[in-house]
């Protein structure tokens, strides 16, 4: 092997030792007559002192610049007193240098490796292969593997087989659309590029795999909002005989151990919270516990104003009214609330009508607030009390239709919460469980709120008879505010599944189309099952600290879901298209 | 969790225990009033008693059939002296059962578990999961999920980094046919799936990742022979800094631990052999060493008979005669020579000729053969001498161009060993070295015999003079005759890329089209750096004595790569082909 040590390696223990480095030359600098290298590899930085007493190799350190890949042998030594530096992992000691030589020569980068940050995007993900050498990067994608080998690990040592499903397969119905692959042996047929293996993972039930996981790609042909790739990576968990105590009680262990083993965080038990219970006190399905602030519903107080912005939602059984109280936040400048309308204004609010609570203790007259005039004074007092108004807060309200307020309130509380910087803790895990099993679209059908395959927990009969009241199987873990996974119980007879297409408006042909191998395998003695999925990325995304989700994958695509690096999509020759019994629609565009 | 003990788990010193179990009726016999339930899940069978004395369990336990789901309390108790069945890991045991849940119906299956032999593969195939559930196919995919983790252990113990590359990339120059893929936000461009992540890996040591693996999914688009998948995988290596003495200890290391920890057999030292040697003595550049059979290159004694088919080869520098001495194989019957002959000739070679061995000591007269009347008999002598010919033997003959001779004896001895039941071991690793850079085309044109990123073992100034001559640092692992995977130390000097390009008559032009972010990131301080890739189908194929890829891959395709099970590839919808801004060149058939 070329190297003895890696950079990053060297300490004191190792003074008076020869060692040999590979690397990158990552500095160059003259200071008193001699030459110092800071050479960079994979574990760290070293520095490496050249003096003229060893003519030949003096001169060679004098030529190389910068990203020059070289190979140094040379002692170890402590750094003289003052020159330790302590942000350095080696930095109490440099190595004296013997010999150089320069394995690779390297052009003027196209971005400086430490002043990056005025680099566009673009030009880094063209250059990825330098944008990766700086520390920050590699230290990212260093963790993730970490994280993966955990997980691997834990779930190794639980009796989980690790499987693979195929990528050339079927449509399946996740909703988003699919990446296609045509057929060349099967003329006008594609194959979809999966995007989860969860028919895959449940005939593996069927099978009596028993546990099974895989770290899986799956695909999305969706235009990618800000933290979205066309290909992303699933942590995949399917198991038999257990119910959703049970799973949640495994994949919860692999987080809180995960946590504790590359971040020495504990983050204890997770609380479990109803969906119904996070709407109403959090407007989400996925609250962000970090974050003190609730919304408090305030309509039975509200039914008989004569204010028909707040009566209206309030006498309406799918409107909702409600208060988000902000301590400390009457000094709010009215420009502040202002902009605050105008976000909640994005998730479909028409206002935002608030009471600064300047002086309780004088009544009305000490409330500051367009609406106070409203309202009779004994429901203030009520609603006040109800959200534990003190002097000197401020209180929010929403009045609209149920999921309008909950998102708009919602999403409020989340902006507050940055704003105002009122985060209590650094992570908060929990589970948010009894999901409802469908949601209604807004011609009055019904879709599945998880997925078609996902248990109800009531009979088919009463499923039949109340869709819209029905409660799943399904449960998601949250973290911070981020779903990092969701999974449910699923349908494992057939009947059952078949009343869920029903129900879903699936005919019984497109059925047998469409899912014909799934009803096959819950006809020949299929076990109860669940399972979860978790999103590696984003997981990787928190555990790191990334601002994107792009920053924890090695090679991603843009925005438009290119790789700027390779140039792909790319154009494809004739022949091949005509191998494939395809042909374009118009002619791409010369660039 | 509902079961406390797995089948195949329970033991005598569980006696006097209570257990749940949970799985499949795997058989279901009345015998002597009571009635016996073998049940079965991942990891074996138990056989549960029910007696009439609790009647509601025996009655239900009368009613179950084959692949019912069944959840079963009961108490473990030896079995009568009599009825211990040794064959079964839980065959020293029964358990008496107290109560009976059917979890799940089963209607009778599409075929028996047990006599599944005379079932057609396709029909395993469209019920693939219930053909999972046979104890033999589980045994190899949970066999596959061991492999993997050990591999990975390995490689994580040994510094290197989980990294993943893209699935939608761009074309590759692996030579196979691409899969493409229509990019919706790009009219008229395509990605590619990856034959390999190549090229990503050699860019991710020049961003200085060191030690890189992956186990990846590949993809080619080719008609498949009897063992191709059009996805298959590879464990994927790359490392910085170490030669390929390096790189080949550190995998030799892997798979002689992967045989050690899940066969318990030590392969020991792989020998090196050159290519030039297993081509001369085995007709192969994939040597199965089990096989004692050897080539032996007689050309020398053959220049100057009078017999064209003999002297024109043993003159041409392009040709090649040699011989195979089949120890005791004189009484090989004229009708099996004949099948031999016809054998040869699927390799292109002419004819079959041979002597038999009868009696040395009577000279000519000894020997019997069409032949020998041709050949001098001191040339005819130092031939028998030189291959070791004894009484009872026989000696095959091949004289053709070189590349003719060598696989069709090569084949021929594969054959003869298989035939004969010559192995004299059970496995048998080699490395193969020195291959040459290049193959000459029919055209006379060059394509490289690896890749075009493998480095040479000469200067760019030789390997331009004489391409022809040029070794290579690649190195292939073989195993039995079966390469498990093969690598290289790669090009890490942009010029000396340039010229292997040009060699391979890749125009400046194209080889910044196709190679530019490659020949940039060459240029921008590439470290020396060198891999390897396995096939791990064809791996966990020899480890588990498979006879095909498809008993290893847990949903595969036909050989007109389609999955009978989920009927892809299929039609789409004309919306989603108008998004892709591709039409079909031809309506697909109606099925």
């Amino acid at each position: 092997m070329m190297r003895t040590h890696y950079c990053g390696q060297l300490n004191e223990t190792l003074a008076d030792q020869e060692i040999t480095l590979c690397g990158w030359v990552h500095r160059r600098r003259d200071h008193g007559g001699v030459i110092f290298l800071d050479i960079r590899d994979r574990e760290g930085l070293a520095q490496v002192v050249f003096d003229p007493d060893r003519e030949d190799t003096f001169a060679l350190a004098d030529r190389v610049r910068s990203e020059f890949v070289v190979k140094v042998r040379g002692k170890v030594r402590p750094r003289p007193a003052g020159a330790v530096n302590p942000n350095m992992a080696s930095g109490a000691i440099e190595v004296l240098g013997y010999e150089l030589e320069v394995l690779n020569q390297a052009e003027t980068p196209p971005f400086p490796l430490d002043e990056y940050s005025d680099v566009g995007e673009e030009t880094r993900l063209r250059y990825r292969f330098i944008d990766l050498r700086r520390p920050e990067m590699a230290a990212k994608l260093k963790l993730r593997s970490r994280i993966t080998s955990s997980i691997r690990r834990y779930l190794d040592d639980n009796g989980f087989l690790d499987v693979e499903t195929p990528i050339l397969t079927r449509a399946t119905p996740e909703g988003a659309r699919d990446y296609l692959v045509p057929s060349r042996t099967h003329p006008g047929n594609f194959f979809a590029l999966p995007q989860s293996p969860q028919l895959f993972k449940q005939l593996l039930m069927v099978a009596g795999f028993d546990r099974y996981y895989q770290i899986a790609k799956c695909f999305r042909d969706e235009d990618l909002r800000a933290d979205r790739q066309p290909e992303f990576t699933q942590i995949d968990i399917e198991t038999s005989f257990l119910d959703e105590q049970d799973i949640m009680g495994l994949t919860e262990g692999m987080i809180r151990g995960l946590f504790k083993e590359v971040l020495d965080v504990d983050l204890g038990d997770f609380p479990h919270m109803t969906f119904e219970e996070a709407q109403r006190r959090y407007g989400s399905d996925k609250p962000d516990l970090r974050n003190p602030l609730e919304l408090v519903d305030v309509a039975d107080q509200l039914t008989e104003v004569d204010f028909k912005v707040f009566s209206g939602p309030a006498k309406d059984p799918k409107g909702r009214v409600a208060a988000l109280r902000v301590p400390s936040g009457a000094a709010m400048p009215r420009k502040q609330i202002d902009e605050y309308t105008k976000f909640v204004g994005i998730y479909g609010a028409k206002g935002l009508a608030y009471i600064k609570v300047n002086e309780r203790a004088k009544g009305v007259e000490g409330l500051q607030s367009p609406i106070v005039k409203f309202i009779p004074e004994d429901n203030l007092n009520v609603i006040l009390d109800r959200v534990g108004a003190v002097d000197g807060d401020i209180v929010f309200f929403g009045a609209d239709q149920a999921r309008i307020v909950s998102e708009a309130l919602g999403a409020l509380r989340i902006r507050l919460g940055h704003d105002l910087n009122l985060l209590t803790c650094e992570w908060a895990p929990l589970w948010v469980v009894d999901f409802p099993m469908f949601e209604e679209n807004d011609d009055g059908s019904l879709s599945a709120l998880h997925h078609p395959f996902t248990a109800p927990k009531c009979s088919p009969e009463e499923l039949q008879a109340n869709p819209g009241a029905a409660l799943s199987r399904a449960y998601d873990m949250v973290l911070n505010g981020t779903e990092l996974g969701g999974g449910s119980i699923r349908i494992h007879r057939r009947e059952m599944q078949q009343v869920v297409f029903d129900i879903l408006g699936i005919s019984a042909e497109e059925q047998q189309e469409k899912f014909g191998f799934l009803l096959d395998a819950l006809k020949y003695g299929a076990p109860p099952h669940g399972g979860l999925a978790f999103g590696l990325d984003r997981l990787v995304m928190l555990v790191t600290g990334a601002q994107s989700i792009r920053e924890v994958i090695a090679f991603p695509k843009t925005q438009s879901a290119a790789c700027v690096m390779t140039q792909a999509p790319g154009v494809v020759d004739a022949k091949a298209l005509r191998e494939l019994s395809i042909r374009l629609r118009e002619q791409p565009k010369v660039e």
